[in-house]
C-alpha cells in the first residue's frame, strides 16, 4: 500500500491527479479497478486509457489525451523501466523464507554468510560456499565445492552439480540443473558409446537469470561459461563448453549444441537450434524457431531452417508458397515454346 | 481380478464367451496372454483377433469374425471408451500413499481436506490449502496462498509458486513447475536487462492434465489461464499471461509464447511454436513441429515454418522437392528460347 | 595425482619425455597449464601444440611435429579413446556419498544390495530392489516395485515411476522424469477427453545413460523399451510404447512420438521431430531439428521438414534461397516469349 505521490517519486515521474490516492498494486490497463495502478505503452492499447477503471496511468511524457481522462496520470521518459521499478515495489519473495530450515541438510563444511535462507530439504554438501542474502529454495541440491555469490535466488528444485561457480544476483527458476555431464561419448570398434567423462566446470556470472526446467551441462574439459548478464528461459539445453557472452537474451526451448559461443547482447528466439563448435556474433537477432549450421557476423538478423538473412527467407519463403503457380507458368511455357518451335 | 461378466457390465458390452472367466489384467492383442484382456480398434490388427493368446477381446458391435476366435469377444458402441473405463479399474494410485508422512512438512496455517495425501519431504507453505481427496506426491513444493482442488493428482518433485489457484480432477506429473516468472525485461540505456517482476498467478480450471517437466509461468501482470479440460503433455512451455481455452490438447515440446490466445477444442502436435500477442481460433488443428506466428480463424488446419494452410503446404513442399527439376527446365527454356530468337 | 609414466601405461600409449612428471589432471590444448595433460585430435588445434603450456599432449601415432614440442608426446591409436580413460582417472562420483543418509526414507520392503548409497530426502518405496554398487542421489524418488541394477548412477531428483525395470551401469541425470503417464485420451460425444489410463512400464536395458529434464513415458499397455547402450541427451520426450533399439545416441531436446521404433546404431541429432507409430532403420543417421513423419529404411542420411534425403534436401534448400532469381527468370522468359509470338 502506498500512495500516488510516493510512486511518483519512485519512478521519477510527474504526476497529474491526486496525491493522496492509496494504490494496492499494479493492474493491466483493460483489467484496471480502483486503487490499483496500470501503464501505457503500447499504442494498441490507447483507447483503453479513456475507459479504464484503475486510478492512475503511468505514460510517456509525450502522451496528450484526445478526450477527458478519469485516472490520474504519471508522466515518464521510459514506461516499461518505470513499470518495472513499480512491480519491484509489489514484488515479494514469497518462495522464500530468509532462514535455516530445520529440515535442511547443510555439511559442516559448508560456509554460510549473513541473512542467507536454506529451504525444507534442501542439501549444501561439502566444502559449498552460500554469500550474504542469498535465498536456497526447498529441496534444492547444492554439490560439492560449489559457490554461490551475494544476493543470489535458486527456487525449489534446483540441482547444482559440484564444482558450479555462480556470482551474484543470480536467479535460478525451479528444477533447473546446472552442471550435469555433457553428452560425450566415444565409439569403439564394437559399435558401442564409451562415456567420455565431463570433468570441466560451469561458471554463471553476475546479474543471470535462468528460467526453469532448463538445463546447463558442465564443461567436457574447460568449462561452460555464462557470461554477465545473461538471460535464459524455460527448457534451454546448453551444452557443454559453450560460451554465452554478456547481455544475452535467449527465449524458450532454444538448443545450443557443444562449444559454441553466442556473441554479446544476441537476442535469441524460442525453439532456435544452433549447431555445436560454431560462433555467433554480436549483436545478432535469430528469429524464434531456426537451425544455425555455421558461424555469422555480427548484428545479422536470421530467419529459417537452415537460417537465412531475414528479409532473404521472408522472400523465398513467399515464392515457396507460389512454388504450384510457378510449376504451371513453367509447364505452360514450355507447351507455348513447343508450339512456337513447330510453327517455325 | 474379476470376471468377464463383472467387465461387460462395467463397459456396458454384449458377452459372448464365459462370463466366469477371471481376468488379471489388459493387455495389448499381439501380446495377449491367458487370463488378459485385449481389445480391437484398428482394422490394422484385425489378423490378430484370430491368434492372440488373451481370453477376451472387446469389439466393436459392428465386427463379424471371418473364421474361428478362440477368444471371448465382448461387443461395445466405442471401443477406446470401453478401454479407458476397463483399464481405470485397473490403475492404482501407486506413487501415493493417501496418507500425511510425518516426513512431510506442512505449515500450520495450511488447510487440508478430507483423504487428503501428502508424500515425504513434500512441503505445504503458509495458508495453502488442499481439498479432499487429493494427493500430494512425495518431494512435492506447494507455494504460500496455493489453492488445490478436490481429487487432484500432483505427482512427485513438482513445484507449485506461490499464490496458484488450481481447480478439481486436476493430474500435474513429476518435476513440472507451475508459477515460475514470466521471461521479461526491460533494456536500460546501458544494453543491459532489468527485470520486469512477475506479480501475476497461474488459474488451472478443472480437468487440467500436465505431464512432466512442463513449465507453465506466472502472469506479468493478471493471469496465466488454463481452462477446464485442457490437456497438456510433457515438456510444454506455457509463457507469461498466455490463455488456453477449453478441451485444447497440446503434445510434447510444444511452446507458446506471452499473452497468446488459444482457442477451444484445438489439437496442437509436438515441438509446435506459437509467437506472442496472437490469437489461435477454436478448433484449431496444427501439424507437429510448425511455426505459428499470426493469429488463424477457427477451424484451419495448419502446417509448416511459418505455417501455412495444411495442403497448401504439402502442395508446395511437393514443388520444393523438385526444385532442382523446375531449375533445370527453367535452364533448357531459355536455351531454346535463345536459339528460337536467333533463327529469327 | 599420476605420473606420465602411469598415464602412458593406463591409455597404452608410447611416452616420448619425462616418465616421472607429476600430471594434476586433464586440459584444453589451448589452455593448458604445466602439469597438466591435453590432447590433439582436431588437425584444427594442431598449431597449439607447438605453444601449449601444458607438461603433456596426447597424438595420434602418425603424428610428426613440424616444429618442436616442449611438452611430453604420449602416441596412442585412438586418441578420444584413451582421453576417455584418462579422464574417468580424474572424474569422481563427486554427486552421491556412497552411504545409506539417515535423512532418506527408505520401506522396510525394499531390497538394497551391497555398498549401494543412497542421498538426503532420497525416498525407496515398497518393494523397490537397488542392486549391488548402485548410487541413489539426493531428492531421487523410486516408485514400488522399481527394479534398478548393478552400478549405477541416478542423479539428485530424478522420479523414477512404480514398476520400472532398470538394468546395470545405467545412469540417469538429475530431475529426469521415468515412468509418467502416456499422452493417451478418447474424445467423448461431449468432445471432453476421457483419460486412458496407462498402465504398461518402462524397461531400460544396460549400459544406457539419459541426459538431465527428460522424460520417458510408460507404456499404456504394453512397456517403454529403451535397448542396452542406448544414450539419450537432456530435455529429450520419448513417448508411450517408444522401442529405442541398441547403441543408438540422441542429442538433446529431440522428442519420439507413441509407439514409434527407432532402429539399432542411429545417430539422431537435436530437436528432431519422430512422428508416432512409424519404423526408423537400423543405422539411421538424421540431422538436427528434422521432422520424421513416415517410416525410413535402414542406413539413410535424412535433413528436413519433412525429412527427405540428406543431398536431396540441400540441393532443394540451394534453390529455395535463389527462388526470387528463378521467378524473375520466368517472368523474364514469359516477356520474351510474348514477343516472339506477337513477332512472327
Amino acid at each position: 500500500m502506498v500512495t500516488l505521490k510516493e510512486i511518483a517519486q519512485l519512478i521519477d515521474g510527474d504526476l497529474e491527479g491526486d496525491p493522496s490516492m492509496v494504490i494496492f498494486g499494479p493492474a493491466k490497463i483493460e483489467e484496471g479497478k480502483p486503487n490499483t495502478i496500470t501503464f501505457l505503452a503500447n499504442p494498441k492499447y490507447t483507447s483503453y486509457i479513456y475507459t479504464t477503471e484503475a486510478s492512475a496511468v503511468i505514460v510517456d511524457h509525450s502522451f496528450v489525451p484526445e478526450r477527458e481522462v478519469k485516472a490520474s496520470l504519471i508522466k515518464v521518459h521510459d514506461v516499461y523501466l518505470a513499470l518495472a521499478t513499480l512491480m519491484n515495489k509489489f514484488d515479494q519473495n514469497k518462495e522464500f523464507d530468509a532462514k535455516i530450515s530445520p529440515n535442511s541438510q547443510v555439511s559442516p563444511s559448508a560456509v554460510i554468510g549473513l541473512k542467507v535462507g536454506i529451504g525444507a530439504f534442501a542439501i549444501l554438501a561439502d566444502n559449498s560456499i552460500i554469500k550474504d542474502n542469498s535465498q536456497i529454495g526447498a529441496q534444492v541440491f547444492i554439490g560439492k565445492n560449489v559457490q554461490i555469490g551475494l544476493n543470489c535466488k535458486i527456487y525449489p528444485g534446483v540441482k547444482i552439480y559440484s564444482d558450479t561457480i555462480i556470482g551474484n544476483n543470480v536467479i535460478i527458476h525451479a528444477n533447473t540443473v546446472i552442471g550435469s555431464d555433457g553428452f560425450g561419448f566415444a565409439k569403439n570398434e564394437a559399435g558401442q558409446y564409451v562415456k567420455i567423462p565431463q570433468i570441466g566446470r560451469v561458471l554463471i556470472e553476475d546479474d543471470v537469470e535462468i528460467g526453469a526446467n532448463t538445463v546447463i551441462d558442465r564443461g567436457s574439459l574447460g568449462d561452460t561459461i555464462i557470461k554477465k548478464g545473461v538471460k535464459l528461459d524455460n527448457l534451454i539445453q546448453v551444452a557443454h563448453n559453450v560460451k554465452i557472452e554478456e547481455n544475452t537474451a535467449i527465449a524458450a526451448q532454444t538448443g545450443i549444441a557443444g562449444s559454441t559461443i553466442i556473441g554479446k547482447s544476441c537476442l535469441i528466439g524460442g525453439q532456435v537450434g544452433i549447431a555445436g563448435h560454431i560462433h555467433i556474433g554480436d549483436g545478432t537477432i535469430v528469429q524464434a524457431k531456426s537451425g544455425l549450421n555455421s558461424s555469422t557476423q555480427p548484428n545479422e538478423k536470421l530467419y529459417g531452417y537452415p537460417a537465412l538473412g531475414y528479409s532473404q527467407y521472408l522472400k523465398s519463403y513467399a515464392y515457396f508458397k507460389k512454388l504450384p503457380e510457378m510449376a504451371d507458368e513453367l509447364r505452360q511455357l514450355k507447351i507455348e515454346l513447343q508450339k512456337l518451335k513447330s510453327n517455325e
